[in-house]
């Protein structure tokens, strides 16, 4: 038999498992999808790297977990249904197979529960940290992607879930804070794509709060021409983030891996909102609003101007 | 204003440029995309690595081109038509403006000879070498494309242009080999993805040459549960690579970076395929044929079997 080179064992052993209908067993040169009539594709590539997204030693199940679920994240900011992925791995050759295995168990377990599956990619080494990418795919119907562009003065500012968890999880995990529950760093480690809920002619404008939440609303702000301002008493806290204390309030503020939605909404569709939250279960939180100008102001608990000198992350 | 992050100005200089319908001027979390109607979709991801797929002091514009050109020669190996690109760009945070800049220009000027657009995708930072990916996606009519497994007993085996070009460039770069005109550097650098040929009842299987002929037509025998038999001296060789002489001659049968299609065909249909590849003005050669068994066995030029101890790369 004339041998198969290294890679097509690890792929065999870790990534087959997880190839779904037009993947092809992973045996081709690409996957071949007969895409859903009558639906546009929504499509988002996002790039892990070790060290960077995040920690070198974090279970190897959580981090292909986050990689996806990032990803899922883009779809949920647009208002799409997941459908499937592609996947690229360099790692450096001392690799130990186990953590393929569990990168791949992480991965298994959270495209079961996404009802998604591997189409295909990549799987090389390299003399630097681990990188990883995914390319999700999702669909919607036609013109009812949700935009980031689109917000008007006097929408409301709404975020789903809780604020800052992600940010304080990191500062967990490096030591700087407490979390005896280990429930921040789980939150760090396993971000919660607020798929499904249906935003078309709801919202105005959406993103999803990856970066920072003060950045990223400037985001929505820039490509509306507007400002905002937000009351950072509204801003939803957990429990375990609202113990960290005053101290790590701006943190949470602008510390990014969120994956929260950050939502522009007309006052008039607070109630059509609402609903269709309670629906999918999904918390959500109106945190200020809109406003003429081209600045994001975050209000404090004194009702003064709270000063942000790093409204959030930058990758590069 | 509130500030963008420095990735930001990244994107709108080297990449916004690129973009294409859907892409959403790259300003929004993901890219929408109405696929060609009656059309199945062909995707594939493939990653590379600064020191493994690449030189790091290439010129920049020949890694952007690279990039493009190996995920579209997965996509001409399944018959299928390019539509768009998602990328992916990890580098070093003191990576020199005028890096991107080329990156982007050999992007640039191949996505408009190959008629596609940049969909979305990330830009990140990276402690380790330069890592890129590319997912690309064409289409194909429903149930035509092209698939690895399917070579019977009898059919032949057939290569596009010129075979051992890649891997005598990158001997070339590493000066181990002459290369005055810089011609085999050119064709490690700018692989010419074979797009165009009409496959469809004409191969029964096919792939493109990534990783060593001998060991990429053990692809195609392990998924027919077949064996097969080439002469080296059919094996087509340009001028640049003849005059590096015998010496290299197995380096040109398993050293990769060819970037030809490898096809199994039907005796029956070798005029049928010697029209389409005339029509698509792409030169074809006839280099043996698949045999029951399970080796590949590479005849020499004096009848006897020539010994090949490493048929391919492991990218692992």
């Amino acid at each position: 038999m004339t041998g198969a080179p290294a890679e097509f064992g690890l792929i065999a052993r870790h990534f087959r498992p997880l190839a779904g209908e037009g993947a092809l067993d992973l045996l081709d040169d690409a996957a071949v999808m007969t895409p859903p009539l009558g639906r546009q594709l929504v499509l988002t590539a996002d790039a892990m790297v070790a060290g960077v997204h995040f920690l070198p030693d974090d279970p190897p199940d959580t981090v292909g977990a986050k990689l996806l679920r990032v990803n899922l994240s883009d779809l949920a900011a647009m208002g799409a249904t997941p459908l499937a992925y592609l996947l690229t791995v360099s790692a450096p050759r001392d690799t130990p197979d186990g953590w393929f295995q569990g990168f791949a168990a992480g991965l298994a377990r959270d495209q079961a529960g996404f009802g998604i599956f591997l189409l295909g990619g990549d799987t090389t080494s390299t003399p630097g940290p681990v990188s990883l990418t995914l390319t999700a795919i999702g669909h919607v119907a036609p013109g009812r992607a949700l935009r980031r562009s689109g917000a008007r003065v006097g929408d409301d500012v709404w975020v789903t879930g809780t604020i800052g968890d992600g940010a304080l999880g990191l500062a967990a995990l490096r030591g700087e804070i407490r979390d005896p529950a280990g429930w921040l760093a789980g939150r760090y480690r396993l971000p919660q794509p607020r798929l499904g809920l249906a935003l078309h002619g709801v919202a105005s404008a959406g993103m999803d709060v990856s970066d920072g939440l003060v950045q990223d609303l400037g985001h929505l702000c820039r490509l509306a021409g507007l400002g905002a301002r937000i009351e950072a008493s509204l801003v939803p806290l957990s429990s375990p983030a609202a113990m960290a204390g005053p101290a790590w309030r701006v943190a949470c503020l602008t510390g990014g891996d969120d994956y929260e939605l950050l939502l522009a909404v007309p006052p008039a569709n607070a109630n059509a909102l609402q609903a269709e939250a309670a629906r999918a279960g999904i918390p959500i939180t109106r945190i200020g609003c809109f406003t003429p100008g081209d600045q994001v102001v975050v209000i404090g608990e004194d009702g003064q101007q709270l000063p942000v000198s790093q409204p959030g992350w930058s990758h590069f």
